[in-house]
């Protein structure tokens, strides 16, 4: 038996899940998992994951794609179908702070995320060591205000069809827009505050100065306008009066790992589903 | 349009999504929220909740439980339906401390829990003018070692056929297991500890003599092993050297309430299935 | 023996935790407890609490301030002794929701927050009869653009002389920079968001628009500028994207209530130094 | 100026804190940092953690110690004086798993650990190469029941005089009594669980079958009774009925070594005091 994951989104209506078991039950799967929302009962529009096992030599992927068209036409939905035994290829982003790294690598390694890892960016040579002790080639993209557009130019070419999606690990380089509109697939990035608080530069620097008690990160997907982007999931820890700038960001350290690397993990299984500026973590 | 609530749990086979699905639609249903939960997907125990709409004018209470029967036989399942339009009646035990009874009552009276509260039992009379201001019948029924057995007589005399569940908000007195056994229905126990630690008697003495740096609430289903109930919520606090047992009953009383709300809550919406000694809440 | 807090700052330098020991010393007192910070060790600003216990018979509590009165000089400080036998007045703003209300009287009535509440105030009368039910004067001062002046000097006549600090448990009028100048106490409100993150009106509609994962609240010091006082207390609380305007606002209650008691409970402790835009809260 | 840190304990009476301010100021010193605690006022324990600075132009090591002697004499005290300049050496242990071993490591090449690690132990071989990246002794001890008694003198021999506290970041041996008592100073342990819940071995396996709806870690003071020695830290993390015992280890990594570097860092900053089966933690 094979597992295979169905995410799908259409108008809702009476029926939908029935017409969805219906075709898990004729292509001989079993559902395992399964998850709805819908943003309103009448009217509304409908979000669904499926996790089922078939077996493969009954129907294969192409068999899945092509007798569910006809479903998905009927219900006006789209529709992706991921595969088990199909990893996604991760691509990693990252500048001179190592510990989101260093926790996506540790958890890749130890086989708690099921991802090829194809490359490491970075606009500083200083994770080289590390990409070579994980086998990962790593390119050195060096960037200023003039070679931007260059380097970028360079990156999208690495990645363009090398990745299945990229993961900003403390990349601290704003992607244009015209970027994230050519790779044209998620970029997911954490950001070192508890958005919507403390948006751009510096947060740590401007949760010191507000006089806070609690700090967080924020993972969430990249759209143009910077630190807006749906997000995926956020995590915090409490400070005091006594904490300056750096405790601050030693503390949240253990924070943002945490948090990228949960947004990653239920990216992974398709767990996520973005609805416009917000997203559904099943 | 009404609304109602289906619980089912039976072997987990090929199909079942599909004939609950299959009946929903029948019945001119359109499901609101679905979740299920498998012990394991090959042989294991399948539990399913599904939100549903109907038009009571199409088919009645009574037609839907003919209409299902012969699905639940077939799938070997046992079930339940619950109606939005019939409330729960929960019944409240309390000693004297009053800050439990008071999350609920304040809950129940801003219309945030759905509920019918029928009575009031206590064995102190402490409570009697709170029941009187929310228009609670209330029943004093002190106890003592000699008259135990004669003041659960009396208390399920009230209870058994005037309740739908019953919840310990902060009972100080251990139920019989011939009392749990006579009303046999779901009895929830709000332990001012984080289960499994400090079971039985003055848990926040026990924490403070261990010196731990977090204290706990844990809402459960009252079994007759003390404390060992299924777990349906858990909530935690921080502390430090500083305190001593009263202000960990202080802190500790915010989680309370806030522990057996929650648990509550689930309970009338019908989101917590019993699975032996554990729950599934969804 | 009689119990007094010393909150005291000024210029850090050498020898002035030793000036200030000396004198409890001399005034035949015992130090139980003491927390100090200081901006910066080299040239900062300090800042201490001392709770210590004195003997009324051998000094009384103006021999206490004349006593300290050239220790302050010496060390150009900022100083202030509270007396654990005299009670702070708290006077309580609010509007119609009532949960912090009665989390506050609930703790005032179960002698853990030591103070006393010489009124309740209103724009609507809808908590008269909670007022009543615990004996404090209600005053119900209606409230409409027109008539907002004319408001705000009925409160500060009520106010002023008769309490030492206000409390707005979810009072949702803003109050004007006339009367926060014209009180000249501390005022502490209750924000119904994790600020600085959205300030101002409709909190939880603005985080449900945003897709938050977690909502917070806020207890702060209210300033002129809106939402942007020294914050005192935070606490948060997860959710997720099937969580509706409506539940979020349930939610918040539970952290709304027990931050602002919190922070209440510190300020009556006198833990709580104001430090330009920013709290120390020992 | 440098800096130093006097722990000091002793019976609580009037005087303490004056003959220790006194002290610092005779040295030159001034206070940065003070935090002190009591088990009762009147009668009680008396413990303080004073940082401060001092001139080594004027006194030096030697100086210090000889000159609070008196004091300490006159307040029946025991005491400590630690310098920032002399970094404390702390020895490893870990059996196969990684993850917190990886983030002391990260933590100490960073430099937000100010520590010496003199070597890494384990049973088995596996983490020689993370020892050898960063250039750190590994030293491989395997063990059976037979060996135990012989690798604990090796281990004895190697971290005796080679180490000032010892850290099990995942040691998944028991240590004999007589290794305790013959090693003689402080080893912090991390258990994977809440302690006093789940004791002993499979934590996570004991978590799930209980069916608890938090999981949490534990750093603690090693002691001849298994996992009952102070606790200094406890974290926890929510889970589900969904988690099996795989996605509780997973989730609880985080936790695991969080809470255990939170525990390092706090001893290795001298803000914690042993007392009895409790922990103080400044």
């Amino acid at each position: 038996m094979n597992s295979a994951t169905l995410i799908i989104q259409c108008p809702d209506k009476r029926g939908v899940v029935l017409a969805i078991s219906q075709w898990v039950f004729n292509c001989g799967g079993n559902i395992i998992q399964s998850d709805q929302y819908t943003t309103d009962p009448s009217g509304g529009h409908f979000f669904m994951r499926i996790v089922f096992d078939y077996d493969s030599n009954t129907i294969d992927k192409a068999g899945l794609h092509t007798s569910f068209d006809p479903v998905a036409q009927q219900l006006a939905a789209d529709y992706a179908i991921f595969f088990a035994d199909i990893k996604l290829r991760m691509g990693i982003l990252v500048s001179k702070q190592t510990h989101c790294l260093l926790e996506l690598l540790y958890r890749y390694s130890s086989g708690e995320l099921n991802v090829d890892i194809p490359f490491i960016i970075s606009n500083h040579p200083d994770c080289a060591d590390i990409a070579a002790n994980y086998s990962i080639p790593f390119h050195h993209l060096p960037t200023s205000t003039d070679t931007k557009a260059q380097q970028e130019q360079q990156l999208l070419q690495i990645a363009k069809d090398n990745s299945d999606f990229l993961v900003l690990a403390r990349y601290m380089q704003i992607l244009s827009g015209g970027l994230i509109t050519h790779y044209d697939k998620d970029i997911i990035n954490i950001h070192h505050s508890f958005l919507p608080a403390f948006v751009g530069a510096a947060p740590y620097m401007q949760a010191y100065q507000r006089g806070v008690k609690i700090i967080g990160a924020t993972a969430h997907f990249v759209t143009e306008q910077l630190d807006d982007g749906p997000i995926i999931e956020q995590l915090i820890e409490r400070v005091t009066h006594r904490d300056h700038v750096n405790s601050l960001r030693q503390k949240g350290k253990y924070i943002e790992k945490q948090t990228l690397t949960k947004a990653v993990e239920a990216y992974i299984e398709h767990r996520i589903i973005r609805n416009g500026n917000k997203t559904i973590v099943f």
